[in-house]
């Protein structure tokens, strides 16, 4: 008899729990080449349910426990529950997300949370999609940006308009040159602005840069704000931002994936004040917030606009002749066709939390990064990058006793930034813990522990890391660079 | 205390089950003013368990039961079990997919997957990422295509280009549109083909337009053939495409995001003969063959293309200091960030049931369509569209009695073309079949019945299916209209 998998689906649960369990490893790093060699990987054969259990058991095996406190490598780590409840029905639902008829309640549902979003960030009217990341997020923007300015450009492309510029700070994500790739910008029409120390883009400088790209002749079409760099989770001044887009009439866009969970605090929303003045934000609660990959939003001012900027009016999927009102048949207003339910896993956290669940659980996670800033601060051998908590990230080097005491010249520095990649090698192949290290401008590689909603870490966690990373930072010695 | 959610998580299970009990209905349908009345969707105040359990199953009772063999408007339907087990896993280990050391079983796998569909599709030198919908895909495709011909674009941008052309038929999707306005090409530069009467690309008249557009001095770029196009499932002559695009140097890309499928069974792929003669295919497991949406796969010819179209380098995400083989680090060939991990539910598929369950699944589906459309052919009152059964898609219309013996006239078509949406509503609003209708070219609003692997349809199942429209059908009266 032909396996059904109906009965396999009863064991995911109990998998999960066997593969998750605390007594696992957060990770058995092996070399790719190794990996290879152990997993049973080829599907030219079929195998029954048990052989298929042990394959699965050892895929899991040989994968990162993203849902450890020890997980500090990403912006993203554990998953809220109730988000993991309705990513798992949302898979059984098996449920595209274009029109009313085929997804009645996920559509209310998906306008919903648009709309509660949209009254967080301080613009009511705007409207709003879920859209597979923050990338993607970003595409939304810039083309919203450009559909405004030259609405022609849907017919007649990017060949008969003037030289445009996107504004964006040396901080920010990568993922502006990849849409100013795709969207046929180049990248070269991206104008990096500097930052300050601690990663915020220096307004006034900004400013001269718009006005430079005027005289040229060419034309200013976008800023890009951050609100959470990547790496020192630096908070742009969204108002300064805001009255220099207006100046200039250029669209403000906000790149809050990261940082926009702190719209979730009532004490710690301040920080995105500003936030409301934008022409669109893109906001990834499956960073911070804990939703399940993937969960991102993207937010416009002007409604109407992802539906003249996105529509192109499918016959087949948009009939305007159905029995019911197709302003609800909302997939137009979005690029792809078939469109994940991502908004359902969003609604069923904040539904069993409620604001005030999740304004708590901000709270804690600002109150465990601080504790861990102070910490760092006073600690022997660490060193902050920046002492300005912005968002949740804390960014420093750990200095190891034989480096200490030296004088800092220029060949220091090239071995500190040996040094901490080495140290989290060794993190690593201990799976103590999996910690993120970057350069960032003049700083050679340092650590940047985050902290995210979930799971929820408490201050001997935060102790413990540091240990881990001073423990395997005692161990490095020249020999190994 | 604070809900935490785990409790919940094993309840989903039990929710699944019952709420997509067979007792339950296809569909309750409610307009959407009605549907806002009944559901409780606010999320201000946060709920215990047990009211949360209440809400979400609210939202499951108006919620389209898409495991149903009487689920057939779209393009996709049931899961295949072993799938979305593999999509509940994927779930709770919450994994992004670009480097490898956050995803190393994760990374070997969708490497292992894309190797074993590039065999399949017989470009095995070839390359591909797991994409978030075939919509994403046909923009790789693009981007592909223009970065070959022209990879200064990536810095310049298309100010500096020739004026580009892309071919499609007038069957294809619209994705295409969104990839043309979205890339910077504008809709105009889309030159549309003609089709046969069932759909097929008339490849003379390809090599024509592609001819007319040198001689005005345009640069063709860019040809997509379908595989299965949406309504009529018409599949064009792949090996006659390749001559006319290798003839005049053109990119060739096959949309076979529907049809691909037929490509895992051993009696049906010859249908896609001309399919290793492509530049660049794109196929969505999540359609005809049951994986949990999304599942869309983009492959192409030349190796390294899609990493040196696609890369942006970041530092603080694809170190080359780190202590592994880099070239794992598979993300930046991406035009994502953050990416879910795609490939395992298919994975899980794949292991359980092999290359031969898959193809039995598939010569399944091909047979019941070709049984559907033999009944259809020989039943009084429905009239095919197209008998030529090339993918799995019945297309026809039902004929009530008032309507058959008059003049087909203009007039009559009229009529024809309100009859099959209001037969539509009715067998939506008695939630016995959901199917989908379209009008295509000259053909008047018609229904496609589309078949896929999962849930497996028996022949009883189709009978039903046409005895539903045809009961249906015969309650229409022009008053109606």
């Amino acid at each position: 008899m032909e396996p059904n998998g109906h009965t396999f689906l009863e064991k995911v649960l109990t998998i999960v729990r066997e593969e998750q369990d605390e007594s696992r490893p957060l990770i058995e790093f092996k070399h790719p080449k190794q990996l290879e060699e152990i997993l049973d990987l080829d599907v030219t054969e079929g195998v029954d349910d048990k052989k298929l259990e042990a394959c699965v058991r050892q895929v899991l095996q040989h994968s990162v426990k993203t849902d450890r406190v020890t997980f500090r490598n990403q912006l993203y780590g554990g998953t809220d529950p109730y988000g993991l409840s309705g990513a798992w029905l949302a898979e059984a639902f098996n449920t595209s997300q274009y029109t009313f008829e085929v997804a009645p309640a996920f559509t209310l549902i998906e306008l919903k949370m648009i709309q509660h979003i949209l009254q967080l960030f301080g613009i009511p009217e705007g409207d709003g999609i879920f859209s597979p990341g923050g990338s993607m997020s970003m595409f939304y923007g810039i083309v919203a940006a450009r559909h405004r300015a030259f609405p022609e450009v849907k017919a007649k492309g990017m060949r008969g308009l003037p030289e445009l510029v996107l504004f964006t700070s040396e901080d920010s994500h990568y993922s502006i040159k990849k849409a100013a790739h795709w969207l046929g910008f180049g990248t070269e029409s991206i104008k990096v602005v500097k930052t300050n120390q601690c990663g915020q883009l220096i307004v006034p400088e900004l400013d001269i840069a718009i006005q430079r790209e005027k005289d040229a002749g060419r034309c200013p079409l976008f800023v890009n704000a951050t609100a959470g760099t990547t790496v020192l989770g630096a908070i742009d001044d969204l108002v300064a931002v805001s009255d220099v887009c207006k100046k200039h009439n250029v669209w403000m866009h906000v790149d809050a994936c990261w940082g926009g969970s702190l719209i979730l605090s009532q004490k710690y929303r301040n920080k995105l004040n500003g936030i409301e003045r934008a022409d669109s934000i893109s906001w990834n609660p499956h960073k911070m917030a804990g939703a399940p990959l993937q969960c991102s939003v993207f937010v416009v001012r002007e409604r109407g606009l992802l539906h003249s900027s996105n529509a192109a009016a499918a016959q087949y999927l948009f009939h305007q002749d159905k029995f019911y009102d197709v302003s609800y048949d909302t997939g137009d207003k979005s690029v792809q066709c078939g469109r994940k339910i991502d908004a359902f896993k969003l609604w069923m956290m904040w539904k069993a939390r409620g604001d005030s669940g999740l304004s708590s659980l901000c709270d804690h996670t600002m109150d465990i990064a601080r504790f861990c800033l102070h910490t760092v601060e006073n600690k022997p051998g660490f060193r902050l990058v920046c002492d300005n908590l912005q968002c949740p990230n804390v960014c420093f080097w750990y200095i190891p006793k034989f480096m200490r005491g030296r004088k800092e010249d220029e060949k220091w520095w090239e071995v500190m930034h040996k040094i901490t990649p080495k140290i989290k090698e060794l993190l690593t192949l201990s799976s103590r813990l999996m910690v993120a290290y970057s350069p960032v401008r003049q700083y050679k590689n340092f650590f940047r522990l985050a902290f995210t909603f979930h799971p929820i870490v408490q201050e001997k966690d935060v102790l413990a890391m540091l240990q881990a990373i001073e423990e395997c930072g005692e161990q490095v010695t020249l020999d190994m660079l």
